[in-house]
């Protein structure tokens, strides 16, 4: 396998871009091709131990920055790492490709460039969302790629989930909920009603459709897919982020307030430790672009060198289990489900 | 002022109900009554300290439960304490009621016995959002009463809400924030762009709008209203409910995890407590139910007699500062504003 990686995508890049593909080539026996500014990259790689075997770099003279319009980027930086990624990916020259570069260049050159499975009108973002409690992580999505969704498009981030969680996460039989504002059927919009129905549908398929989730419950891990449009899993994924951020603070200052305080603080530190690895999300990888012809994978901006093992590690299985393959059959079906219930498809 | 307490509402109704309502009649100088069952009222209140000049029974034979069906409860159910109670409250008896019980039952019986305030298409349920780390609180509007908005009713929500944290609580110009997947204000679907243009109209009626918020900055306080439709607003309070408890127990679990971190939660055993208490939201009284013409205040299903207490005290100046006729006012204001704008209102 190929491995595509954007050595110019992130806040850290190429320096931990390349650490974190140095470290992983001990690892695998995959190849990994480092796209990006040659002289920058090799240079970084000479510092660092790695399986020359397994690494190369291919040039690309220009960089997408977190500034750049997405459609803008793709149509005019032909010579940047990650268009010039992308294009190898589209050429065969490349099995995936991984980037911590801007997510909304991401999404349209994979869109533009690499197209959409046969059936899909709406890609989405697939986002890691860990279960600090439960233990393990699910799949939110979509997690801010389309603001406003139809039922159709709805069915089919709950198909391609499923299949990601299964393939890549090797979970059996995914729970698949539906976020709303209560369980009942009865809950929620149009939107939401007519995706319900949709879903319970979906059962015929395979899909392990457990009904409507509530906010309560997402984080317990109730559902292992986490269906909702992207408006509304953005703000899943961001209030989360926020409020484990602000309790850890919180923690932090009530912890360090005084003598007494400060020794029992002292007495915890292993547990607190434990606690904040919980909410880091790149132990479960990156996150996927679902929906178009080839695999897509966003890691965190930030990304460290072991954020980037990990997000590369993680998505080996993406190709091993042809992930793709079985999304474009799956939607086949799901879709002659929906049009034999409506007699054509409702969107 | 006469408050009208639903003595029958709620988890721990009538104990706790009628618990709460003697407490305060000792603090305040204004008249309790409390509607429901007089056996069993005056079985609780006999046994309670109280002060008898501020409280009186009147006698409803029915209750509504967190089973009924809003909508039939209301047209059934004339005898029941919310039922009367909002007719004591239409008919003069009563300056405002506050109700532990059925949150449908009460936004349905406010809109159908005591009607909305002219202009106001739809009403909303605002929710108190504690600022954990802040301190203080906001008002989260809409909370869950209408899961689909147009851009004029977030606009009513802003302008009402903008008002309550105002003569409710206090606070001197509220800053106003839209929900939305992005700061910018071309992010999110058509509605949430409408609306951000007649938030930024609504300043010259004075409305301190700030912009659009996300969701990692709901929890810091960046904004003392926080203007979202039902849908996001329920996904929002509950998810922030549902984490909190995550954590929370997670704490437990690290912490009661070997004798060292034990000897460790021992000396935090007060920082734990105060933490705690930043979750609690009755601290900061109930939910309006904002947009109808007679003040509803609706308090959590589970409220013991502190949260009464807190709920009744908290609502007093929603009466005291003429909350709904400045609403009435403001709303006359912003609906010119915004037929300026459009030549006509948008809905």
């Amino acid at each position: 396998m190929r491995i595509i990686l954007d050595g110019m995508g992130g806040d850290h890049a190429p320096a931990e871009i390349v650490k974190g593909a140095a470290i992983t080539s001990k690892l695998i026996g995959h190849e990994i091709v480092i796209v990006g500014d040659e002289e920058a990259i090799r240079r970084e790689l000479d510092t660092v131990d790695h399986n020359s075997q397994n690494i190369s770099i291919v040039h690309a003279s220009e960089v997408i920055t977190f500034d750049d319009s997405p459609v803008k980027a793709i149509r005019q930086k032909k010579d940047s790492s990650l268009v010039k990624g992308l294009m190898m990916v589209k050429e065969g020259e490349g099995d995936m490709i991984i980037s911590a570069g801007n997510s909304g260049a991401i999404m349209t050159g994979g869109l533009l460039l690499l197209g959409r499975i046969e059936g899909i009108e709406r890609p989405a973002l697939g986002s890691v969302y860990p279960f600090m409690e439960k233990g393990g992580a699910g799949l939110l999505i979509d997690a801010g790629a389309n603001s406003e969704c139809k039922p159709h498009n709805l069915l089919h981030f709950a198909t391609m989930g499923s299949i990601y969680m299964e393939k890549v996460l090797g979970l059996q039989s995914p729970k698949v909920g539906l976020v709303n504002m209560g369980t009942e059927p009865s809950k929620g919009g149009k939107v939401l009603k007519e995706t319900y129905v949709l879903l319970e549908e979906s059962r015929k398929e395979g899909i392990n459709f457990i009904g409507n989730i509530e906010g309560r419950t997402v984080p317990t891990g109730i559902a292992d897919v986490i269906v909702c449009d992207g408006m509304t899993g953005n703000i899943i994924l961001k209030l989360t982020e926020g409020l484990a951020l602000t309790i850890m603070d919180l923690l932090k200052q009530k912890f360090t307030d005084g003598a007494v305080a400060k020794i029992g603080a002292g007495l915890l530190y292993g547990k607190m430790k434990e606690l904040k690895e919980l909410f880091d999300y790149t132990e479960y990888g990156g996150a996927p672009i679902l929906g178009i012809k080839h695999p897509v994978i966003k890691i965190h901006g930030s990304s460290n060198a072991n954020a980037v093992r990990s997000g590369i590690m993680k998505a080996i299985p993406f190709v091993e289990n042809e992930v793709i393959a079985t999304i474009t059959e799956a939607i086949k079906k799901v879709d002659s489900l929906e049009e034999s219930l409506h007699g054509e498809a409702s969107s």
